[in-house]
């Protein structure tokens, strides 16, 4: 049996027909209509159609759509979706009206999480948290083998929980947010900061970024630590201590067996992984003794978000 | 159907006979044995054959032990219970072989929770977190209807998740756990800082506890607060903000219907009641526009680790 | 005798005639030109120029200038004055230069400082640390009755002491800084943030803000307080309690004798004043037993700069 | 002119002739009677007879007394020393009327300071702050080449400004003093909690205390470090940091011209100094541009207290 997952972003609405191996088959991509919640369902409806046509008539069963914003937990009304401008949206109502196959929306890290934990880093982990470094953080939790949405479906928020109390502002209108430590957005603030202050340290993330502080982004930091750059390394060891300390707390709260990071500052590998680990280690409760939850990356990469949709769908 | 719970504690093993409405019908006390794993598992033993004794042969049909400490996911060995001199105890073998009747072990917050969700202050909510302000913290999560222990069954430690990076030492090791903040230990240190760093302020609780900074107790602070003294109002507005704080995280992560709050520091109501919910409403994330969790007091008391670890033993 | 001082702030150049008893005899008013040092010279020359031809010839002796920026420890040149546009400026020699006096350069906090401790709510006090709660925090020392600069004349800059590690970002490029904390900007920080967040609560001041969080500004904020408003109370004694704590350690590092507010956040007097005491009093060190320096509001109000830089040109 | 300089510790008091270029001619050593001022004075008083009975008749004009405590601003009362058991004890005076020669009483950092100032490492530095790394934190501050001690006698007490708002708790009944994070006892804290939580990791500090976690002491630490061991280098990293998180702070508010840190912990040179510059260059404001002060290490060690005291006594 096949489905059709949809993975709603910021700048493309990406969907693929998804088999029960969690495979895609085929594969589409439009761009995203900005602040336009009619526009945004009649391309998920064109995405749906146009990977139906490819298709033997009836093959695909269900629809599953996965997007960046706070969904109802009857999946399928998104509460507020920042980027996108949804807000109180019957995304489910409005989708299956015009593909008239059966409809879920689910929070795409709900639904990467989902993904990995079927047919990725996390296959065969009843409990597992899935953290997507992205350029904030997203998080999916499944336990007892069940994605876990929580009673008003906006569980897994994990971006948001306070890592500093009175820390930096955080664009939800907090403050400390573990998003604002360790995401995609804190590395490239450690990489400007030092860069900023100590130009010669810097000096290789610099000539990366044509001595522009501001062009220091993930991609030159990741490369010059893929180099052996010092500092580019010293602004992994940070995010990736800030990083394992939220590891460390999910665990007293959760007790999962596995971790599974993703989102694209894993792309940095064991890069991020090393600190990431040493500080989990060092700062999770009850050490020694404690059976520690295992720290993998993500195996899915971008296409979590359509395999989860998909068979999310499915069930 | 009726099953006995029991609740292992550091000064006191108590037990009853718990039917299915979470009634106790009758109840047994003896002292915990110090030290002594073998003498603990013939105290447990004694405290179910008495209640056996004077119930209709045959009424009882489980046993549930619930016990300040790590236990496996297993529901049958102790990992470690540090007041009780425990590690890696086989408990429920020991009790069942003494008892001849199915036995599980509980961590005992665990099963306060489970008591409050089925016949307490969380009756109805299918997602729950248990807080137990004690003298630290303890914590019990019912998710989707189900007591959730995580995969090597301690999950819920949420008094020792990180509340303040660099934070004041915890008997666990870390800096900056929760129970630091919101404990009735945190209580305590406020309070006796306040006297004795502005003894005029503290005077009142200064004067219930005879003059002795080190005799300003929960109990002092919380008669002093109940009469409106100002400086022990002063200690629930800032333990209770940290309270808020606290729930504001497991929110974010994990959505729940409702808190339920026990533990001997929820005894002062609405005194710690209202600072908490005015902090978890300023801090949580979401705001405006998230539906909150409701934040109720706990109703069993002290017996709610008695009839959760009954119950448990039925399901 | 009879000097000239001169306060450039962002939106304005303002200058007086100061005699010796820090009265200001007559005072002009021009625009501050924006990036151009040479102008910023030409409209500091004319209102010189301005206020001697209305005095008797030779009266005035020297000018003085203070300068919201980094001045150097020869006081004659600006290292930086970011609002200003000024870079290693020599703004003593430009000014020298037009206006044929002798010519002193201090930062404008250092000079609003001097004035306080010489003829403002610090008289009398040879150990004083001024706090300018402005839009960011400002400050001056007065160290054995003489104004201290530092080694490289950038002493004071309290504002940007660490107050809470890896906490808000701050304009200077570094986290935590206490101007995130107990400014005035920090005062609308708060408030915008209460309405944003729990409009209800907030009523009063979005009221007076015409309904619009962004218009929520530190007059409204102390208009709101003034009244009794509960939430703008709160704001105050959040920053209050950042201000006391900055006490606190300024305590700690220089024991002043006494402690001047000065700034906007100021003019709320003792909605303030009180919760800055409280908190300077619980949380300075060596209490009980230390003697406490004062906490005074500052008397000069916005002619503190004129009259300091007037009268450090004396000396 | 030769005077003679004091150092009262916790377990010895020593005492030297000390010269006009800071030169020790003569030592003696008692030990410290504990919690017995009278007696104190009178061991003090042997002291100095002792070293006056060996040197010509009328060589020795002064006498300086350096002690571990508050000391009024007349040099002449010790407010309180804790672990020496006084409480506004009139040293001087007892002192005085003894030896029959002018007596100073000091604090002993501020004496180890200008000790430094005058003849170590702080040699022609006009702005200078000496941080002791012992146990605690000490300091000293010498402002335009004086000693500087506050309006109360108790400035320079830089170990108890606050580094972590709500923090690690501190003898002296606040939270997040300075010295909790960057002293020999914080560096000892972080070596043990390594150990125990990580023994393999801390396996070379372990080997070195014998097996035994509490046996981890700075020796240890410093030893393993000196080796190259990592666990032993990332404690001296964090404390490093910490240390230098605080130089920071102390320039933002004093602009000095170097820093001079001695203690226990800097005995162990580069490996302490290397993580302080980096953490004090990379978070003090005003950077880049900033003429950053030096960090040096001390060079009098542990009679810096005892020249200190002696040249004090001289002016």
């Amino acid at each position: 049996m096949l489905t059709i997952g949809v993975d709603i972003g910021g700048t493309k609405v990406a969907a693929g027909v998804v088999d029960q191996d969690g495979q895609i088959l085929d594969k589409v991509k439009y761009p995203t209509p900005s602040n336009d919640p009619a526009g945004l369902a009649d391309v998920v409806a064109r995405a749906v159609d146009d990977l139906r046509s490819r298709q033997p008539e009836q093959a695909c069963h269900a629809v599953g759509v996965g997007v960046a914003g706070f969904v109802d937990e009857d999946r399928a009304t998104v509460q507020v979706a920042v980027n996108l401008g949804l807000r109180d949206e019957p995304l489910k109502e409005r989708v299956q009206a015009k593909v008239g196959l059966p409809v879920v929306i689910e929070n795409d890290a709900n639904a990467a999480a989902w993904a990995e934990a079927r047919f990725g880093a996390g296959r065969g982990s009843a409990h597992l948290v899935c953290v997507t470094l992205g350029t904030g953080i997203g998080g999916g939790l499944v336990l007892d083998g069940a994605l876990f949405r929580g009673r008003y479906g906006v569980a897994a928020e994990i971006g948001h929980y306070r890592m500093v109390p009175h820390g930096r502002r955080c664009a939800c209108g907090n403050h400390g947010c573990w998003e604002q430590y360790a995401s995609g957005r804190a590395l490239v603030a450690e990489g400007q900061d030092l860069a900023r202050t100590d130009p010669k340290a810097g000096e290789r993330m610099l000539k990366l970024a044509d001595g522009d502080v501001e062009q220091v982004s993930g991609h030159v930091i990741t490369q010059a630590a893929l180099e052996g750059d010092g500092a580019a390394l010293e602004c992994f060891r940070i995010v990736g201590e800030w990083a394992g300390l939220g590891l460390a707390d999910l665990a007293a709260i959760l007790d999962p067996e596995c971790f599974v990071l993703g989102g694209g500052v894993s792309d940095a590998g064991s890069i991020l992984l090393d600190p990431v680990m040493t500080s989990f280690a060092r700062h999770v409760s009850g050490r020694p003794g404690r059976r520690l939850a295992e720290v993998r990356l993500a195996e899915l990469g971008g296409e979590a978000g359509i395999v989860g949709a998909g068979d999310l769908a499915r069930h």
